[in-house]
């Protein structure tokens, strides 16, 4: 199923887009798309029952905004350096062991909402994500199967990162992946069961329409169901709880000086193989 | 004020310690302390005036548990190395710019909850910590004078750190920090107005009845009202969000080998001077 929340920031309601591509209202049936629906076993199959029977009343999707696909994100665990192209072309050598950051939920807005270039930014960069929706706690996991039991779904996340701030203002990388707006998430919550194999998904990300990421996660280092076995050995993972698995080669950084860091009205557009498609205008913060 | 939630994990009611030592109940005047609360200055008032008049229900604290003085807490931002003393015993010069990380606030327990010693660890440490409590809004903040008029009050953090999972395992150091269990943080949340200088708190910690650190919040390399404005540069702080301000000298990191580390069995007790006092039993997890 694609899950979405639609309406105006902070007040989405759920919704679902059906397989004939008609936009579906989910209000009646759930709260919304949260932790608690998706550790709810009960509810996926409501909603799954409801849209097969053809009872869902229609909602009209023109001029509806269309929010994150999660509401009440408990924590975002990112991977950094996740692909062998990236690491490459960043000069870092491939990683041991997953490289671990966080993002603060409140960095989240919806898949075609403006993201805002920070005061004092010179290296404002994209980056193109698959992230993994938690639906089960995760907690000391062993195997890679037990990971994927956790996995609820998939959507796509926008890790947009400050590299200045990230990585020339001391300590950690927190600095530049924190700023307001930097974590655009959707359009779609699609469930594990429409993404039989994570690592065979497409990624691309384009900048005024030129194309700047082509990647496919079979690139990645550590795949999907090691990062979250990986990642519950340090810390717990509960439903609602996003885990964004880090991005391709071709981001601005990679690229010979003078590097094409992101600016007021520059356009991005992004994609997961099966995720759908995110869009935002850049401002000025 | 010193404000409170007391009741078991997960169903906390608010409540106050009023002037003559006695707990008061506050769950028919607020719905709890959290953001909402602290950004509503006519919430806070309602309460004071409420235990003015003496008119609060007095609680029996008689085996009632403590649990964090703060729900719904959206981000928690620490300081890492902001200590003169610290940084000295770490082998760290002082940072040139505050350093950055975030803990999650699934790791928060109450002022006295069980510490987790993770599996697997070598190197479980403690740190007595000025923690913020965020009540406005702070975004791209000028002055330091603006930035504690964002601060609604200070409670004591307990920066529970891995350092082996924090330090050698690559990447930042959010891997030794985000353990289950690894922020208690309490027992009060003590209003701005009752601490007129948080550059005057005596900080101090002591494992199995031993004074292991004993600082002074004068030690800090960046004061709390430029932490909050630095960081409000970088990441927008709403209220309900806590930066912890760092530790001082006396971890075990810092002492020579082989380094007193917890272990399951260890009591850490620590307090900040006006803010009350924890102790944690460690347990493994």
């Amino acid at each position: 199923m694609k899950l979405l929340r639609v309406g105006t920031a902070g007040a989405e309601r759920p919704a679902l887009l059906d397989a004939g591509g008609t936009l579906r209202d989910l209000s009646g049936l759930v709260p919304d798309i949260d932790g608690a629906l998706l550790a709810d076993g009960a509810g996926l199959d409501r909603i799954r029952a409801a849209a097969e029977s053809g009872t869902l009343p229609a909602l009209d999707a023109d001029g509806l905004r269309t929010g994150p696909p999660l509401a009440g994100i408990g924590k975002i665990v990112c991977i950094g350096l996740n692909y062998h192209d990236h690491a490459r072309e960043t000069g870092a050598e491939p990683p041991a062991e997953p490289v671990v950051f966080l993002k603060a939920p409140d960095t989240v807005v919806g898949p075609d909402d403006t993201v805002l270039v920070p005061r004092g930014s010179t290296s404002t960069d994209w980056e193109v994500e698959l992230a993994v929706v938690i639906g089960r706690t995760a907690r000391y996991l062993d195997t890679p199967r037990e990971a994927l039991a956790c996995v609820a779904g998939y959507t796509v996340a926008h890790d947009v990162s400050e590299r200045e701030f990230q990585m020339e203002r001391g300590g950690t990388w927190d600095k530049g992946k924190n700023c307001e707006t930097f974590t655009p998430l959707g359009p779609w919550l699609v469930t594990a069961d429409e993404v039989p194999d994570p690592q065979r998904l497409a990624l691309r990300l384009w900048v005024n329409g030129e194309l700047k990421q082509d990647g496919s996660t079979a690139e990645q280092i550590f795949p999907v169901a090691e990062v979250v076995r990986y990642v519950s050995r340090f810390m717990t993972l509960y439903p609602g709880d996003v885990v964004s698995t880090g991005t391709p080669a071709g981001v601005a950084l990679g690229r010979p000086a003078p590097k094409p860091y992101l600016r007021a009205g520059d356009v991005v557009e992004l994609e997961v193989e099966g995720l759908g498609r995110q869009r935002q205008e850049l401002k000025d913060a």
